[in-house]
């Protein structure tokens, strides 16, 4: 029911997406009403599909208070994501109220063992490809044992979405003053690199040109600078390509040069278009959910559910909880050589 | 003696500047032997100039603590930082290291009264011209009053140099979560709006995308944030650049569409080039530093010097402390009225 377009885009989207992986099979909730006429256009989608009726759909402005009051229990989103809680669907996607998602989410899923705060992390386009941030905005500021979980979850990300062995980790900082970056970062770093982690290649610092030259697999940042980063990286692929509609109606000649590299510029639109590598995912829950954009398109939507396909056929969920299950012996190794040491 | 190219660019770029704003004087420090032979071929500029030979040009891989133990008193980047505290010149411009720019700065020109820290101010292209974008990486993190006094000298900034009256002022922010942001970020807000400044017009939150679309004119950040989001954007406009060069040489059909666009394609490389709208400006101390980028050219440089004579032409430092002193009459005010309430 989420995003600009409701069931209008979604359904659509998962058809596509369904022609790409016949394998897949759908839990739909919505409000049947506005669901049934869509749905019936796409009778292959219909026959792998259970629909759910519900009665209340969150709305895009709902605040996450709000939307948990009137939504808990009865509505399309709380009811997806418990379809995962249940073990009835393996991940949710969403292209409803992000904010209202996230609180849904916490509330109906719990964060994982040893994970305190989930983040969102994004899938960025870059000149060799794509890579990983997180966190986009579930929360503002992260600790130094934040920082450490956000990149074993981003690296366990990396191995189910781009299915590499040892994906680079990068944490982002700041290269300007000669003590460089926030304290939590560098002590991340420290640790980073000394418990050497098998699911991931520790690279150290990044910077923000770093994001779209995809210097790493997976860039670790707290919320409010990877927020940050992502709309700044967004609202200029949107005023490159305002600039480039202009210089290229200016003059006929351009306009003529614009008709004859017309499929080049088609593909370039395709690169910049943030819809097309859609599926931000919610990390360190009990259960994966992926938002896709809200504005975004059935293509864009059908991306984020291929996301959803990946996170579950290469179980991100195991390879978190074993990652993190490393993680802690390594640490509890290390402070019990202290402690005999000292002893 | 700085940049990526030191005289050979910065000489020309004086003298593209010069030819713009001819009333414009120049002391210039450099190391003799390097800067002679290129001077020698603007034989206007050396007429509009006086050459102070230095002995020691700092290096742009020089950490700040090294540059500040080999270059102060002597080196070319110590002297011009110094010129402008005897009053020998109204503005210094440098392409040099960074870091050693705002050390030496600091420590020669200290923060003015009332100032804790300096901020580092880039001129950001948007979709509607150009805005103030503030800490850009000076220091890592902000206090709500650090934030308060960003936004008062970015207001002056943006006077002096867009030459409008009361410049509107937004705090960056993000907008996912429904308690949004970070607490100083919150508490400034509320200030600005209750003390309704004369010199801006403060207008509220925004978030990474308003940069681009230019908003407002002045975007007020902590450096760590700041930073990323700079570099970020920058990151995108050149890994767009790089999908609009192979999109455009793939087929021959593309290939001659781009002959035929060709102008248009170079106004737009202008625009989204960072080099056409340099120079970060250094707010906060007892005079006015300007950093060029290092990569940059003749033109680049050129547009540093134009943005110092802006900045010397207006009198920035004298409408930062006017608005210094009108903030903190009514901060004091406010004070009163709050001890006689009580009393």
């Amino acid at each position: 029911m989420g995003g600009d377009f409701g069931p209008e885009v979604a359904i659509p989207g998962l058809a596509l997406s369904l022609d790409r992986h016949p394998e897949l099979r759908f839990q739909l909730f919505g409000i049947e009403d506005a669901c049934r006429p869509v749905l019936d256009k796409y009778p292959k989608l219909k026959d792998a599909s259970v629909f759910h009726h519900c009665e209340v759909a969150v709305r895009m402005d709902d605040k996450p208070s709000k939307a948990l009051r009137r939504g808990r229990w009865r509505s399309s989103m709380w009811r997806s994501i418990d379809a995962v809680k249940n073990g009835d669907a393996d991940v949710c996607v969403s292209a409803g109220n992000t904010g209202a998602l996230m609180a849904m989410a916490r509330f109906c899923l719990r964060t994982m063992a040893n994970i305190e705060r989930p983040a969102i992390a994004a899938i960025w386009p870059t000149v060799r490809g794509e890579s990983i941030v997180l966190d986009v905005g579930a929360t503002v500021g992260a600790d130094t044992q934040q920082l450490i979980d956000f990149s074993m979850m981003g690296a366990a990300m990396a191995r189910a979405l781009f299915e590499i062995e040892k994906p680079t980790v990068g944490l982002l900082n700041i290269g300007v003053e000669e003590i460089k970056g926030q304290e939590e970062v560098k002590e991340a770093g420290r640790i980073l690199k000394m418990s050497s982690l098998p699911g991931m290649n520790y690279f150290g610092f990044v910077e923000g040109d770093d994001l779209g030259r995809g210097t790493v697999d997976v860039v670790v940042t707290e919320g409010f600078s990877g927020n940050i980063a992502l709309k700044a990286a967004e609202g200029t692929a949107r005023q490159i390509g305002e600039y480039l509609r202009a210089a290229m109606t200016r003059t006929w000649l351009a306009r003529l040069g614009y008709i004859l590299a017309k499929s080049a510029f088609d593909r370039l639109r395709e690169k910049m278009d943030p819809g097309k590598v859609n599926g931000g995912v919610f990390l360190g829950l009990n259960g994966v959910i992926i938002k896709s954009h809200g504005g975004t398109d059935a293509d864009g939507f059908a991306a984020a559910v291929d996301v959803a396909h990946d996170m579950a056929r290469n179980d991100l969920m195991s390879k978190i909880e074993n990652d993190l299950k490393i993680y802690h012996a390594r640490v509890s190794d290390t402070e019990m050589q202290a402690q005999e040491q000292q002893g």
